[in-house]
């Protein structure tokens, strides 16, 4: 039951990482709302719970992960600001906790980011720096950063204060709801998948945690079956915060602690942000709706228990359907 | 600071009434999250509160009244059943009331109903009754019903136990916000209002309370000028549950109660629902909306200040826009 014995052992993250993260951003974060659907209940034959993350502060879990990261810093570190690139809802969440704690934030964007994405930043008061659109340049680029400012880097999830931020989302879930057989996780980097991982299988090991993640950004099903860190092999998937590889960091945990991983098809994930939007009436992005596609489309595995699932975010590029 | 002297003398409802109603209805209706959007604040220069009965079950506060009517029904009475005429959402929300206390519902609907209202109803498996588009086609029919039956009217708005119900939202908004000055409430037929009202001046005779209410459909402000209840003009208002009448019982509350009415244009409705949209990650439908549209149409009486408004319901019509 602790983050050094046993199955823990050797993870970068503890349960007492957690609760202290909880602690030091408790003010500054969302305790989001747990919904459910009484009518989709009973079409799946499910208790299904739904852990909405979208609610967060800039819509997505990713705040809890940047203020942890940018709470912790020395005074000396804080002075110099942070640094990170991102295409997504970390640069925004980055940039807000910077804004909160009043240092710099120096956030790298591809020139082609969604225009919301870069909106997004720049309503917080910060310049997005712009690069070419390939990991190359946007490493580059906030290499150049660091050395020109000292600023620290805060990488979107391969990061132990990330990884412990997102794990207070578990915290928050076992509070709001008793007696669950099961929590469905979206895996992208695997930031939130394993510092959630931590969390519930350190207050309750006996309940399951799957992954859930797009067939067309299988990297972590490869990663887990081979037992090396697999690359994504395209990057088209709807569910645009899934095309990432795993992490030095969250592979590890996921190998140790994971209970399964399921693949879904672009169809389902559609079909699950419209059943979000109808049956809960909130709004989920594609990412964000990838865990009760797997429940819908791997229905089997679900029936007659409590699950909850997380709706990773809500920042639906208007542009799309 | 009850409902049996001063300015509560006389109302069809007092606060005691209303804290019934949310005991007797308490394990079957949400108690529904209040959300806030610091940027949309910051935007504003309000601090904006959102009280989300679009969470509600069947996705608007009528779950509230028409749970509380049920409830209230004597073994007797509930054995012949109830009925309703309703287009909208509070006849999915008697067909649930009904399902909880296993009677039977009767729900008279004009034959031109939303498909997606109709479907609402049928999915808790009661068939609706149709009848002709007209008020006189509605109410004939319901007569008809109860003629045959014995089956008790539930009327959508003009109804104590239905006020009293839907009070309980308001006692439910002063259990999560503190120190608001000003609450802003859609109205329709004014039960939703009414019962707010009841609650919330009865526990705070200080706090503003202000109806919204489209341009389009500017009966109850009307009324309020004239003195009497006055008809509604038009019936193409884009918020397609505020096309209503006020009633004999709702109309008084208003009378004594009521701080002001603030109209807005249709453009503002839109807006607003795609604000809460984007901002919150939730759905408005365009009634639950006109209550922000106010605030923002009607910003100077609202800047630094503690405001809540009521998003009363989510079930757009995906036809819609």
């Amino acid at each position: 039951m602790n983050g050094t014995s046993g199955r823990f052992a050797g993870l970068p993250v503890t349960l007492d990482d957690i609760r202290r993260a909880a602690a030091r951003i408790d003010s500054s974060i969302v305790h989001t709302p747990v919904l459910f659907s009484e009518l989709l209940n009973a079409a799946l034959g499910i208790d299904l719970w739904f852990k909405c993350e979208n609610m967060q502060h800039i819509g997505a879990f990713k705040s809890r992960g940047a203020c942890n990261a940018v709470f912790s810093l020395t005074a000396a570190e804080a002075a110099a600001g942070v640094v990170t690139h991102s295409s997504g809802n970390h640069a925004a969440a980055l940039a807000r906790a910077a804004v909160i704690r009043k240092i710099r934030a120096h956030i790298v964007m591809p020139r082609n980011s969604a225009e919301v994405k870069l909106a997004a930043v720049r309503r917080l008061g910060v310049t997005p720096i712009l690069c070419e659109p390939s990991a190359e340049s946007r490493e580059a680029t906030a290499r150049e950063v660091v050395a020109a400012t000292g600023a620290t880097l805060i990488h979107p999830y391969d990061d132990v204060r990330v990884i412990a931020g997102q794990g207070t989302t578990g915290l928050e879930l076992l509070e709001q709801v008793t007696d669950l057989d099961l929590v469905v996780v979206p895996v992208g980097g695997g930031g939130l998948l394993s510092g959630m991982l931590i969390a519930l299988k350190s207050l309750n090991p006996e309940l399951l945690v799957y992954a859930a993640e797009p067939t067309l950004a299988d990297d972590a099903a490869r990663s887990l079956r081979s037992g090396v860190i697999e690359q994504p092999l395209r990057y088209d998937t709807i569910a645009d915060g899934l095309r990432t590889p795993l992490g030095q960091l969250t592979f590890p945990v996921m190998q140790r602690l994971l209970d399964d991983i399921l693949l879904v098809d672009e169809s389902a994930i559609q079909e699950a942000a419209a059943t979000i939007q109808a049956e809960l009436r909130v709004v989920a992005e594609p990412s964000g709706a990838v865990p009760l596609a797997a429940v819908m489309q791997h229905k089997e595995k679900f029936v007659g228990r409590r699950v909850a699932v997380v709706i990773s975010g809500g920042n639906r590029d208007p542009r799309a359907a």
